[in-house]
C-alpha cells in the first residue's frame, strides 16, 4: 500500500494503518520522510499530555483510568507508552499493558508501546514523529507515558503540551526523594492512592514545595488533584484540569510558542542525525574515528578536529 | 597573561592558572580553542574516576575520604564537582564543599565546583574540556562528582575511565529504587555507611543483581567494597580497586577504546554546537524559527525543514 493510501486510512480510523505508520518511525524506515510530508497538513490539532512519575505510583493504572474518563467526554484517545531503554543494554523492557486491554476493542482508542533505543537521538527522534502520526490520524488527546525508570521526565515534558506528574504515598522518601526536576515540569500534580496513609502528607509537602517555586508573572499555577486510579476516583477532576490547562495554553499563546520550540528541536534533531550519519557516528570506521584517534594521541585537539569535520560539509 | 603562559603555569602547579583555564571553559571564552590546542600535547595521562550515587549516600564525604587516601599514595588529585543543573531553572545549586576544606591547603589537590547549565550541550560540552585542563595540568587522578540529583549518572559514566557507584542503607527502597541504569555503569560499587543497619542487605541485593547482569566474555567484573567514609574506613580498598581497574583497562586496550569514543563524542559535540549557533539555536530569531513556524502551520514537515537547514551549510 502506498504512503498516501496508508495516511488516508489512518485518518479514516484504521488502526492497522496507524500501527504501520508508527512502525515506520520505530524502524527508521526510508519512507519516513514521505510519511511526514503526507501527514504535515493534518497535524497540530491534538493535545499531547505527558504522564510521568516514579515506578510504583500507578502510572499504568492512572493512564488507563484517564482514557476511560476522556472517552466519557467523547474524545478519541491515543496512548504512546515510550520505553527510553538504557543506551547500554539496548533492550526494551516494555511494561505490562494488560490492564489497557479494557480499551482494546474501542476503535476510538489506540494504544502503542514503543521502544526508543536512543542510538539516533532517543525520544528527541522517534517520539515526536509517532506523536505526529497520532495527531494527524485525528486523535483528540494523546497520552505519552514513559515505561520503566529514570532520565526521561524532562524529555517527556519537553514533548508535551501538558505534563502530568504522578505521585503516591509510601514511595520511600516521598517527594524529597523524587527528582527535584519534577517541581519544574508539572502542569498538574496528581497524588494517586489517595486512600492510603500518608497521602495527605504528600499533598501538603507538594503544596508547600510548589509554593516556594518561583514563577513568572502570568505563568500557569499547577494544581494538585487527589485520585484513586484503581477505583476511577478523581479522574474527572484530572480530565477537567487537563482541559483547563489546554484552554490556558491556547488563550495565552503559550501553545503556539511551545509547539514552535518543539518543531525547532525536531528539525534540529533530524539535521544533526543526518550529519552524524555522514560523519560516521552510525557506520563503522570513519573520518571521525581518525580525528578522535589524533586527539587521543595529542596530535590534535577537539576544536581543530571539529573544524575539519565542518569543513567537509 | 597569554594562553601559553597560563598553560605553562598550570603545568607547573599554579592553582590560579588552573582555575583561570577552567573558567574559560565555564564561560565559553573565545580563547577556549587556543587553550585546547595548547593543552593537547599534555593530555591523556590522568585516570578519570566518576563518582555517582543518590543524594544522601555520602558522595561528598566519600570523595573527600578518597582524596585523603589517594594523597597517602602520593598522587596529585583533581576534583571536579559538576552541577548538571536543571535546563528549566538554569540556576546552579552548588553543593556544600565545606568538608573539602581539609584539602584546601594541599598544593597537590585541586577542587573545583562547576556549573554545567546545559544550554550548549551540558556535560558533553563543558566537563570533558575541564577534565582536559586538569589532565594536562598533571593531576594523576581526577574525581568527577555530580552535585545534586538525577539524570547525569550515565553521562558521568561516559566521561570516566572508572565509574564508582555509591550506595548506602536506609535510602528508601534501596537498590530497587535506584535507577536500573546503575547496574550497567558501575566498575566499582561502594556500599557506604556500612556500620548501619541494612548495609549487609544492600550488599547482598547488589551482589545478586550484579550476578544476574549479562556480561561479555572477558568483561570487567565489578567488585563491591564496604566503607564508612566518615571514619575513612574501607577507602584503602576503594583506592586499590580503582588502581586495579585502571591496570585492567590499560592491559586490555579498553582504555584506548574508551578514550577514542570520548574524543569522538567531544568532537561531535563541538561541531554540532557550532552548527546550532549558525542555525540560531542560541541567538534569537533565525532561519530555524521560520522553518519551525512553517512546520507548526502544516506548510512543511521536519524532514523538509532539516533539508533546508543542511542545504545552507
Amino acid at each position: 500500500m502506498s504512503v498516501p493510501d496508508l495516511v488516508s486510512r489512518a485518518r479514516a480510523g484504521d488502526a492497522r494503518a496507524v500501527a504501520r505508520l508508527i512502525s515506520f518511525v520505530e524502524d527508521e524506515s526510508p519512507v519516513l520522510r514521505e510519511v511526514m510530508a503526507e501527514l504535515s497538513p493534518y497535524a497540530g490539532r491534538a493535545q499531547v499530555v505527558g504522564i510521568t512519575g516514579s515506578p510504583g505510583v500507578g502510572k499504568s493504572t492512572s493512564t488507563n483510568a484517564l482514557v476511560t474518563e476522556l472517552r466519557k467526554a467523547g474524545k478519541r484517545v491515543g496512548v504512546l507508552a515510550v520505553d527510553p531503554s538504557s543506551p547500554f543494554s539496548g533492550g526494551a523492557l516494555l511494561g505490562d499493558r494488560v490492564r489497557m486491554q479494557e480499551h482494546a476493542l474501542d476503535p476510538d482508542v489506540y494504544i502503542r508501546s514503543m521502544a526508543s533505543r536512543g542510538h539516533l537521538g532517543g525520544l528527541a527522534w522517534t517520539t515526536p514523529q509517532a506523536l505526529r502520526v497520532l495527531d494527524a490520524a485525528g486523535f483528540d488527546v494523546i497520552l505519552v507515558e514513559t515505561v520503566g525508570v529514570g532520565q526521561s521526565e524532562v524529555e517527556i515534558a519537553a514533548l508535551a503540551d501538558t505534563t502530568l506528574v504522578l505521585l503516591a504515598p509510601g514511595m520511600g522518601d516521598g517527594i524529597q526523594a523524587a527528582k527535584a526536576g519534577i517541581l519544574e515540569i508539572g502542569d498538574l500534580y496528581v497524588v494517586n492512592k489517595a486512600d492510603r496513609d500518608g497521602a495527605d502528607q504528600v499533598r501538603r509537602d507538594l503544596r508547600s514545595m510548589l509554593a516556594l517555586a518561583q514563577r513568572r508573572e502570568g505563568a500557569w499555577k499547577p494544581s494538585i488533584v487527589a485520585t484513586v486510579a484503581a477505583k476511577g476516583e478523581g479522574l474527572d477532576e484530572v480530565a477537567a484540569e487537563i482541559e483547563r490547562h489546554f484552554a490556558w495554553l491556547t488563550e495565552t499563546g503559550e501553545l503556539a510558542l511551545r509547539r514552535t520550540r518543539r518543531a525547532r528541536d525536531e528539525i534540529e534533531a533530524i539535521a544533526v542525525t543526518a550529519l552524524r550519519a555522514r560523519w560516521g557516528d552510525v557506520h563503522g570506521r570513519s573520518e571521525l574515528d581518525d580525528l578522535a584517534a589524533a586527539v587521543v594521541a595529542g596530535e590534535s585537539d577537539p576544536y581543530a578536529a571539529a573544524d575539519t569535520l565542518l569543513d567537509q560539509l
